[in-house]
């Protein structure tokens, strides 16, 4: 009998360097002899990646918060039917660069009555939280130069400003408080490297406690 | 002060005769000198019909029931903010062929156990009724010999058969038993211009059972 795999998630706000961790994380967890998923969100299967664009597709005012919230449910049920839950069937380890906390803080950030819709359309359409959940933490000011510095990046979320950075950290420190079992919030204020090795020990720990199939 | 809109579905199996009734209605209450809208579903505003255009593409199979929930509700929601709620606010009549009801029956029809979801997310992210509901009803055999004799129409549904069509029928006609202040079933089987006569009395009553504003 295959052991089931493990749902692992990345989080944090833009420049918090969370997808460097996450791919750090799958090389290292490959270099251990894990077979890893290295997956990320909004997208991660081929119907997702379709709904991404018509999301990030033109003006921000393009969708009402509401239709966005749909659109990023259903590709996220289909990322869910098509790369993760299988993954996780067959033993593997499952990283994914956001997951449904990005929703329950960016959809519920510049619209604060939607945060009920979100958790309500999560339970009814999703229903599934990943075992552990890395906040990659940094300071409002600090990811918004990182994230601003980088060329090519997508500016949906990064053009809200400093002042949103620093609601959209609080609000992910706040579900780590409200989540203690999932979450793990690392301190993402110094070298890739030194988080890394942080990273690595807690989900070794993960991993070390599954109970052998 | 304008008097609000109406907001008028039709509703009913495939090759019941709805989308003619719809644009009869139309042309019907335009003569009488109101401002109609007729619009359909899914569509209906040019964000839904992109959503709709990936929710028909392709094999029927390359989207789970649930995603393609989340699609349709996603591209009611836009239809709705973008077109529907526009048009009633400023007083118009708006006929929609096909809303909420053809989701109950249709993504309930294959996976039963998909209902409870169906009417928990409409209630969730739509929340909104038609005023008055037109089920245009029609024996399933006729319906799938009328629909299968058009050409070049979308098979996405007829394909699935006579005993599918049956379901779908007697689901419509559940719920109009279910509501009955907001359903008017109107015998589908006689000639579009028969039907259309009752159809216009229907919505004629119910444009005169409206409050001044």
């Amino acid at each position: 009998m295959v052991r089931p795999g493990l749902f692992l998630t990345f989080e944090g706000i833009d420049g918090s360097g969370k997808s460097t961790q996450a791919r750090l994380l799958a090389d290292a967890l490959r270099a251990a002899g894990h077979e890893v998923v290295l997956t990320r969100e909004p997208g991660g299967s081929a119907g997702a990646e379709e709904i991404r664009r018509l999301v990030l597709e033109g003006h921000t005012d393009r969708w009402s918060a509401e239709t966005e919230l749909l659109l990023f449910n259903a590709a996220r049920r289909d990322h869910l039917e098509k790369t993760i839950l299988p993954a996780i069937a067959r033993g593997s380890v499952v990283i994914c660069d956001r997951f449904a906390d990005s929703s329950r803080i960016y959809q519920g950030l510049t619209r604060g009555d939607l945060r009920a819709k979100v958790d309500a359309l999560h339970d009814l359409m999703i229903g599934i939280e990943p075992d552990l959940t890395f906040l990659i933490d940094i300071a409002a000011a600090e990811g918004l130069a990182r994230a601003t510095a980088r060329p090519g990046k997508e500016l949906r979320f990064e053009g809200m400003g400093l002042g949103l950075q620093e609601k959209a950290r609080a609000g992910f420190l706040a579900l780590a408080d409200r989540f203690p079992a999932r979450f793990r919030v690392v301190d993402g204020a110094r070298s890739p490297d030194a988080v890394a090795v942080d990273v690595l020990a807690l989900a070794t720990a993960a991993l070390a406690g599954q109970a052998p199939g």
